[in-house]
C-alpha cells in the first residue's frame, strides 16, 4: 500500500465498504461521542469521517490528536447508518474505522481557527497565511483564480494567440507610475527596473511580425497601498495585434472576458450585447469613466429648465461659461425622507447639496414637491417630468456647476440612488466599451497640456488632428467598464513616427526627450512598423468579480499587506554590508 | 473591406483565383523581372507572391519598396503558370496583381537582412532584435517556445495539477546563488529580493493544503553570465506535490516531459524507459551527474588488474588510499592514432594523459598494443579485456587517482570518444533519472562539512541517519539527465522541523541561525506539515534541446548580452536623484 494513501478524503462511497484503505490529511474538528471520538479528516479535496472507539489499539494516539495536526490513518469503511447519512458530503455514506494512526505533521497551538468562520485581523491572517489559505473560501477563491486564469488563456489560444515571455529584469517604461529599481552588480551605479506593464515590448513584438501576442504578465508599481490594489505587483492579461482595428480588438477579447464570466460567474447573467460609449458620453450620463451599468439610472442635461429661471441659484451659475445644470432621475424616489437623504449625501461628499423635485399623488392628480419645483414653476417643472420621463412617485435631483467640479460627486449619488431604490441587478455582470477618451488635458492652475491617458494611443484623424486644439483630440484609446470598475484598458497605438512625435511636441516633449526616454520603440519604428492595438485585463479584478471580493488580498496566495511587508517571510529587511558593497550602493542615513 | 487585409499572407490558394483581396505585410525580396516587379510579401503566417507591371495605376509607387517596409496591397488573385507553380509554398498556385499599395510603416536602410541566412555579430542582433526576430529561425524558435511551454502546461492540469502564482517581489530565497535586490521606498534602507525559484512559497503551499501545484515561474538570479544561461531571469515548469514517494514525482512528471518532447521532438526518437542510476554509479559509469546516454560508453574501476602490476605509476597510486583506476572502453577505437588523440585530449584537459591499450589482428590472431598492454603482460591485459566485453578493433583508456581529481575529465573523454567513434545517435533524447545524492560534502581544504545541494532536502534514513558519518548520508533528492543535460532537479523535502534542525546543525547552523534564516518555513512547519516533494524543469533548456540550439539567446525573445545589458532597451542606466533620494539611496564612487 502507498505509504500515504490509498484514497483522498473525497473518494470513498458506499462501494467501498469492507474495504481497508489508508487516507492522509488533516484533522480539522474532533468530537467525543460517548467516548468514541469523530475525526473530521480532511484535505485539499474533500473530507472524511473517521472514528475510533476505546476498543481500538491506537485509541490513545487518536485521543492526542488536535485540529490541524497532519496525520495518515489506515482503516476500514463501513457503512453508515441510515440516519446519520450527510447527503451534503460526497463521502457522507461511510465511515472509517482506524486501525492505526501516524502523526506525519503536529501543529502548536493555533493562532487562527481554521474550521468555521471566525474573523481575524488581516495581520493575523497573512503572517499564518498558511492556516489562512487552509479555509474552505480561501481554497475556493485560490481554485478560481487558477481556473481563471487557465480560462483566459484557452480562450487566447482560441483566437489564434500565442503567448510570449517578455522580460522581468529590463529598464524603465512609461506607464507613468512609480518604477521598482533594481540595482545592477555587473554595472555598479546603474540600475533595471521592473516593468510596469509589458506595454513597450508587445509593441516590439508587433514590430517583429509575430501578428498575436498575450501573456498573463507580471506588472510592478511602487504604489502607495490602497485596499483594492497591491503595492507591489500584479497580474494582466495584456494582448497586442497588427493589422487592426479598435473594433478589431473588441471582437477579439470579448468573447475572452465573457467566455470567463459565463464560466466562472456561478449563474449570475452576463451581458453579451456590450454597448460602445463615448467618454463624453459616459461623463455625461454616468458622471464617471467606470459606470455601474446594472444601475438604468441615466443623468441628463437639464440646463435650458434652469436658465432665467426663477431658482436664481442655478440661473445665475448658468451665466458663467462652462456650466451646466445636470438632472439624476430616480424612479421610484418619490418622497421627501428619500431625497433628503440624498440631498444629505451630496453634502457629505463635498457639495452644498443636491436640489430636487419629486412627484406624489395629491388627491385629484399628481403634485410636483421640493423646493425647486416652487421656483421655477408647474411649467419649467413640468417639462423637466418629460424630459425625464418619470411620474408620480419618481424623483430627480440636480447639480449645476463646472460639470469637472461636481462629475465624481454627480457619479457617486447616482450609484447611491441605485442601490438605496433596489434598481440595481446584484447577480448580473454589465459591460460597456468606453471610447473616444481624449488624448490631452490641460492643467488646472497652470493650463499646461499633458497626456490624459496613454501617450502611445493613435489620435483620431492622424497628424492633421494635431494640427488644432489639442483638447479636441480623441484617442483611438479604450476601457472596458463592468460593474462600475475598469477590467480592461488599450488602445489602437500610434505607430507612425512623425504623428507620435508631433502628439509628443503637443504635450511638451521634444524629439530628442521622445527619442531619449522611448528610445526602443522610436528606432524600431523606423524599420517597418505595422498598425497595431491590443488591450490589457486586470487579472486580480477580474478574480475579485467573479469571487464576489472588495479586497484584492482574498484573491492572491501570498500578498503583502498594506504597508507593502510580508510578514511571513519578512520583506523587506536590511541588505548585508556585503551586498551593498558589491552593488556600490550606501543606504542614507534617516532623518527621523 | 477591412482596412488591412482580407487575407493573411498563408492563405490564398486556387479557390481565390479571380478575387480582390487585400494583404498587409513585410516587403520580403522585391525582384524586377524585365520591367515586372515582383514582391514576396511576407506577414507571420506566410508569404505570397505580388507583383505589379509597368501599366499598373500604382508601379511608381510599388517601384519606391524596399525591404522590410510594412505594406498594405489590393490586388487581384491569378493562377500562376503551370511551370511556376511553387509546390514549397502554401500560396505557390497564385499570384496577385497589385492594384494599391500604402505604406504602412516604412523602413531606413537595414543593419541587419532579414532575408536569408546571413550571420551577424550578437550585439548587432539583439541591438536590432525586432528585425532579428523576423528571421525564420527565430520566428519558429519563439513559436516553439510557446508551443512547449502551453504542452507543459497542459500535461500539468492533465495530471490534476493547479496554477498557482507566488510573490516576484519577495525576501531573499535560500537557493544558494546572489539575489537580485529591491530597493523598497516605502521603508528606505530595506530591501526586497526577486526570487531565485519558488522553493519557500510551493513547500508554503502544500502546508497550506494544496496538494498539488505547478506554475511556469520566472526565477531570477544574480549570476556571471555564460552562453548557455541568463544572466538575469529564466523560467522553470516548478511543481509540488503532498503526500508522495520519490516515485510518485517520477510517475507525474516523467508523461509531461516526455510527452513534450515527442510532441515537439521532430520525429527524434524519446526514450520511454527512464532508468535510475544512483549519484555514485553515475560518477562510475560516466564522469558526471549529467550524463549522456545517447553514449552506450560505461567507465568501469579496473583497478585490480594495476594493483602489484609492472605499470609501476598505477601500481603505487593505488597504494595511496581512495585512489582507484578507472578504464573507458572505446569499441571501435582500436588504432594507435585514435589512442594518441584521445591522450592528447586528456593532456589538454589537465591530466599528465591516459593510458591506454588496443586490440589489433596480428595475423594469427589479436594482439594487445599500448604500453599498458607491455608493462602489466598479457594476462592482466586478457583480464582487462575480459571485464570490458572488448575485441580486435577496440581500446581502451585508463585513469587513475582520486576519482574526485580525474572524474570531470573522464567523463569529458567519454564524450569525446562516443563523439569521435560516431558512438552517439543525435537523434535521439535519453533520459535518466540521477538519485541519492549525498546530502553533505567536505571542504576540500578546511574539511568542514557543507550542503551538497539543496538543504531543504529529506534525509534518507530520517533523523537516525544523520546519527553517523555525514558524508554517508544520502538525501531523497534527483535530477533528470538528458543527452548530457540537467532538465529537471527535485527533491523529497525535509518537513519535519526537528530532522530539518539536525541537519542544518551538521553543515553548521544552529537552530537560532535556522529560525533567522528560514523562519517563514520553520514557522509554517510547526502547524500540521505534510510530507511533501516536487521538481523544477528548465524551461530554457528544454526548448533549446528541442530547437537543437546551443545558445539559450536562440530561444528568448529579448534576451540580455552576455554582459547582462539590453541594448535595444538600454539598461541597465543611471537612475535620477529623485528616484535615489526616494529610496534612501547613495551610488559609492568608483574605484577605478
Amino acid at each position: 500500500m502507498h505509504p500515504f494513501r490509498s484514497h483522498t478524503c473525497a473518494e470513498l462511497t458506499k462501494s467501498d465498504v469492507g474495504e481497508t484503505v489508508r487516507l492522509s490529511g488533516w484533522v480539522h474538528r474532533i468530537r467525543d461521542h460517548g467516548g468514541v471520538l469523530f475525526v473530521d479528516l480532511r484535505d485539499h479535496y474533500g473530507m472524511t469521517q473517521v472514528l475510533c472507539d476505546p476498543d481500538s489499539p491506537v485509541f490513545a494516539e487518536v485521543e492526542k490528536l488536535r485540529s490541524e495536526w497532519c496525520v495518515r490513518i489506515d482503516g476500514t469503511v463501513k457503512a453508515r447508518d441510515e440516519s446519520l447519512v450527510n447527503p451534503k458530503l460526497p463521502t457522507g455514506e461511510i465511515e472509517v474505522y482506524i486501525r492505526d494512526v501516524e502523526v506525519l505533521g503536529a501543529a502548536k497551538e493555533l493562532p487562527l481557527i481554521v474550521f468555521g468562520d471566525q474573523e481575524y485581523p488581516e495581520e493575523t491572517r497573512l503572517r499564518y497565511r498558511y492556516l489562512d489559505l487552509r479555509r474552505d473560501a480561501m481554497q475556493a477563491n485560490m481554485a478560481l483564480r487558477s481556473d481563471v486564469v487557465r480560462g483566459l488563456r484557452q480562450r487566447m489560444w482560441d483566437q489564434g494567440f500565442r503567448e510570449y515571455q517578455t522580460p522581468i529584469i529590463t529598464a524603465s517604461s512609461p506607464e507613468g507610475a512609480r518604477d521598482f529599481l533594481v540595482p545592477s552588480r555587473l554595472h555598479p551605479g546603474k540600475f533595471y527596473a521592473l516593468p510596469q506593464a509589458p506595454q513597450l515590448f508587445k509593441q516590439l513584438i508587433m514590430v517583429s511580425g509575430f501578428d498575436r501576442y498575450f501573456q498573463i504578465a507580471p506588472c510592478f508599481r511602487d504604489e502607495d497601498p490602497r485596499a483594492d490594489r497591491s503595492p507591489t505587483d500584479f497580474y494582466q492579461l495584456d494582448m497586442e495585434m497588427s493589422f487592426v482595428t479598435q473594433q478589431d480588438v473588441f471582437d477579439t477579447i470579448q468573447p475572452v472576458i465573457q467566455g470567463v464570466f459565463e464560466e466562472f460567474g456561478g449563474g449570475r447573467k452576463v451581458d453579451a450585447v456590450w454597448p460602445q460609449i463615448s467618454f463624453a458620453d459616459a461623463a455625461l450620463w454616468y458622471g464617471t469613466d467606470k459606470p455601474d451599468l446594472r444601475n438604468p439610472i441615466k443623468m441628463q442635461d437639464a440646463s435650458r429648465h434652469f436658465r432665467g429661471s426663477g431658482f436664481a441659484i442655478f440661473a445665475k451659475l448658468l451665466e458663467q461659461e462652462g456650466t451646466e445644470i445636470r438632472a439624476i432621475p430616480a424612479p421610484g424616489g418619490g418622497s421627501r425622507k428619500f431625497c433628503d437623504r440624498m440631498n444629505a449625501f451630496a453634502q457629505k461628499e463635498g457639495l452644498p447639496g443636491m436640489g430636487y423635485i419629486f412627484w406624489r399623488d395629491q388627491g385629484e392628480g399628481m403634485e410636483a414637491a421640493g423646493p425647486l419645483a416652487k421656483n421655477i414653476g408647474p411649467e419649467r417643472t413640468e417639462a423637466i417630468r418629460q424630459q425625464l420621463g418619470l411620474g408620480q412617485g419618481d424623483a430627480a435631483f440636480f447639480l449645476g456647476g463646472k460639470p469637472a467640479d461636481f462629475e465624481r460627486v454627480a457619479g457617486a449619488a447616482r450609484n447611491e440612488i441605485g442601490r438605496e431604490l433596489g434598481l440595481i441587478d446584484e447577480d448580473r455582470f454589465a459591460f460597456a466599451w468606453i471610447v473616444d477618451f481624449p488624448m490631452y488635458e490641460a492643467d488646472d492652475e497652470t493650463g499646461a497640456i499633458d497626456f490624459s491617458h496613454n501617450p502611445f494611443s493613435m489620435p483620431q484623424g492622424g497628424i492633421e488632428a494635431l494640427e488644432g486644439d489639442p483638447l479636441d483630440v480623441r484617442g483611438y484609446q479604450y476601457d472596458l467598464a463592468c460593474n462600475g470598475y475598469e477590467l480592461v484598458s488599450g488602445a489602437i497605438r500610434n505607430h507612425k513616427l512623425d504623428v507620435m512625435i508631433k502628439a509628443f511636441e503637443l504635450a511638451g516633449y521634444d524629439e530628442a526627450e521622445v527619442r531619449k526616454r522611448f528610445g526602443g520603440l522610436v528606432n524600431a519604428f523606423q524599420y517597418g512598423a505595422p498598425p497595431h492595438g491590443g488591450c490589457a485585463a486586470g487579472i486580480d479584478r477580474i478574480v475579485m468579480l467573479l469571487a464576489d471580493e472588495a479586497n484584492i488580498r482574498e484573491v492572491i496566495m501570498f500578498p503583502m499587506n498594506q504597508r507593502a511587508e510580508d510578514l511571513m517571510m519578512d520583506a523587506p529587511s536590511a541588505p548585508t554590508s556585503d551586498q551593498l558593497m558589491e552593488l556600490g550602493l550606501r543606504v542614507l542615513p534617516r532623518e527621523d
